[in-house]
């Protein structure tokens, strides 16, 4: 289905400031020109939008898509502006909407074990409130200092604690949602459990935009664990790091976190930050572990079983990790830059038990191509980040050669039961990537959805997949 | 959109032998007879199907889900026809189709940790077979011994252990199931997280056979913790019962249920079982506890918080569980008939720190009433089961009695973030409570998914909401 859609008229401008008020309905080119794009810097995916709007209200966005379906025009939500596969982006014109004046925490309840806050609500502000008194929100994106709890829940960012407490989706308890066709409705409820209709809090969650505006979220806390260790584990051979994984599972440890570097990783990120203490620096690969614990007894039992795990793997040293260990793990794709100008990343995702061979297989692979690789990891997820140095490579051999890798990992990752995006999401970028990998009957499902929400394909056209 | 159903033909009887086999298509009178209920008891609600069918595969179910297309002949799925709400019974004719034969266990992996089975498989064997295997499958309603796991998807049942490890639709990885058109497809992967397009797993799951027929999961193993211990704290105040949950869950006993008794329930169930060793028989109100530990330091540590946390909220007293105790819990509803042939019990949910509040809204309108209540209650979770006896009323008193406290009760719970049910599902029996208590524009939403998906409407009509 193909949709035709219209500029935005004189008319329709003039309806939109009515509705927000013309201070908040932005066609200046300085500001139209800043949100062409979103966290993507190549050029060639940027569109400069018509108009960019700034709500204060549900009720101010509603009307925003009712007249978005009157007059056709297609509108994208920007939160952060943090995501990385142009889920942002107006790639067919029409408005960007942006959730930044909805910033409000509006309930942080303790007794209750939830917050509820406004969609364009920073991540790292719901964190702190929650840290200053005493919860947890364990939603924790690596963007959480810039991206904002809607976007969140529209790309259902993972983290740095999913292991332990999952990925963005196991946080929410419910959301307020503008419809594709305007309407105001809450999804979900602050339940533990349900069993009254369908459960569509969670098809919207993820579903990048497409499907709905989230206004406001209700978010579960969670106890703050008030010990903490950090353990870095230290190999040569990755399949032995890879090892301690289900190991570490089956023992009950339930680690906040399970983060892998490769050596060039290790050494990049050391270079990069200055930091000449990195033990193993020339053949080191890391594995760094966060446990956390409600009393100092159950802490050292962990930290022991831990220690005896990844030395039984073939650890050559364990250590305590601290936060000069972790910045290396952060830097890892800003590093990238010392060793090329040009490189990419890429977020795969496969069964936990399968990232061994999932490793084994890219390494091998990429020997017949002419780029360096280095891998970064959530492996405990099975979510692997795979990067790639464009060095000296012209910029026509670059993009060919990437092209014909990234289409051979991603039918190995689809035939091993993996997927396109663990964290990341598809957005706009990777949208033929879903076309082409989804079975046909699977797509067919989720277009049948998309257009039986949205039938004038108001909302983010051309992200996740083309309707 | 009410949809005009065919009465299944001769022609279309033949083809339905030609797909499955002439022994595996019912229309004898004492087969149809068995399947017009499945565990509701009043024949108000029996409808006796046209034939059933028995399949042994998916190919075979959606060679069936086309069939009843191209005929326009409705379709209900039976599992272990444990249901509460007449979920499984065909309520609009035409066909019931049994998953008895696809009951096969396909692979127990325990280093990958999980488990794949056919939809027709009894919980308690995989259950069974996971601990055989030093693992735990985490789901365990309480009709385990007889039901199947295609329907605790269906229904998103709860059970015995959702406050440690949350419901059946957080034991789910993936499914396989066959649409309403007659495809089949693959929700889902076995993946930790996931952000590749719509989480159409979590939509179906809870669907109650509407959105398609779930035929093989993929479910998730835990490790099974080796230390357990059950604490009955008995308390004589309902409210200071209560107040035990948000101090357990703030201190991070995680325990993995907490069971609430009331007085009436203790009497009676110590009556039905003929068991005198009850403590505080006459005025306790009991909460049981299960905590589980990965190593008897941890489990000592976690009683002594808990022991310390039900003493400070005015439990009378705190003991050690054994397995009577949890008989009793088990018999609350079998027991009632000591009391009252006739009762209804009710599945409503609330808030976790709100079921305070409703206990004792409900007590306070029940006085109004002219039946004796009895409360026990999954505390843990907000999920109560309100039982109500007829005792000598007339029918017709009776009837109209309990639809005004029904109402009445329904209309605070939705009044204070609650919802029609924790772990039964709607089924037949509450769907006009459905689309009279969710608001038009949620309802809308769900319509039109169903719709999209089943545009015949073939599956499991009038089940949840009419479309």
């Amino acid at each position: 289905m193909s949709q035709q859609y219209n500029k935005v008229s004189t008319a329709m401008l003039d309806e939109l400031k009515n509705i927000l008020g013309a201070d908040f309905v932005y066609t200046d080119e300085p500001t139209l020109d800043r949100y062409k794009t979103d966290d993507e810097p190549d050029p060639k995916f940027f569109h400069v939008p018509e108009v960019v709007v700034a709500p204060a209200s549900s009720e101010e966005i509603a009307g925003v898509v009712k007249l978005c379906n009157k007059y056709l025009v297609p509108l994208v939500v920007r939160g952060g502006g943090s995501g990385l596969n142009c889920g942002a982006i107006a790639n067919h014109g029409g408005i960007v909407l942006l959730m930044e004046r909805m910033n409000k925490i509006l309930e942080m309840n303790v007794e209750g074990m939830y917050c509820i806050a406004e969609a364009g609500a920073r991540t790292i502000d719901i964190q702190k409130m929650a840290n200053k008194n005493g919860m947890l929100y364990a939603g924790d994106p690596c963007s959480a200092e810039s991206c904002q709890i809607g976007g969140n829940l529209a790309t259902n960012a993972g983290g740095n604690k999913a292991v332990r407490y999952g990925v963005t989706r196991h946080q929410v308890y419910g959301f307020e949602m503008v419809t594709p066709t305007g309407e105001i409705v809450e999804l979900g409820g602050r339940l533990k459990k349900c069993s009254t209709g369908y459960c569509m809090e969670q098809l919207v969650i993820g579903s990048e935009g497409t499907l709905g505006i989230i206004t406001k979220v209700t978010l579960k806390l969670q106890p703050l664990p008030p010990y903490k260790i950090d353990l870095l584990a230290i190999f040569t051979d990755p399949l032995k790091a890879i090892s301690v994984v289900p190991k570490i599972s089956k023992a009950g440890i339930n680690p906040t976190s399970i983060e892998y570097m490769d050596n060039p990783n290790v050494r990049t990120t050391s270079e990069f930050l200055e930091f000449t203490g990195a033990p193993h620096l020339e053949d080191g690969i890391y594995v760094i572990m966060s446990i956390e614990a409600f009393s100092e007894d159950e802490l050292d039992l962990k930290l022991e079983q831990a220690n005896d795990i990844c030395e039984a793997c073939g650890a050559v040293e364990v250590l305590e990790a601290d936060e000069r260990i972790w910045n290396m793990r952060r830097v890892c794709w800003e590093s990238v830059r010392l060793v090329s100008l040009v490189a990419t990343t890429d977020d795969l995702v496969v069964p936990v038990d399968k990232i061994g061979e999932a490793m084994e297989y890219i390494v091998k692979l990429v020997a017949r191509y002419p780029f360096p690789l280095r891998i970064n990891a959530h492996i405990g997820d099975g979510n692997l980040h795979i990067v790639l140095c464009k060095m000296d490579l012209s910029d026509k051999e670059w993009e060919e050669k990437l092209t014909a890798f990234t289409e051979e990992v991603y039918t190995y990752a689809y035939a091993n039961g993996g997927r396109l995006s663990g964290e990341h999401g598809i957005g706009h970028r990777k949208a033929h990537y879903m076309e082409r990998f989804t079975p046909p009957a699977e797509l067919e499902l989720m277009r049948k959805i998309k257009k039986a929400w949205d039938p004038n394909l108001i909302l983010a056209p051309g992200n996740v997949f083309n309707a």
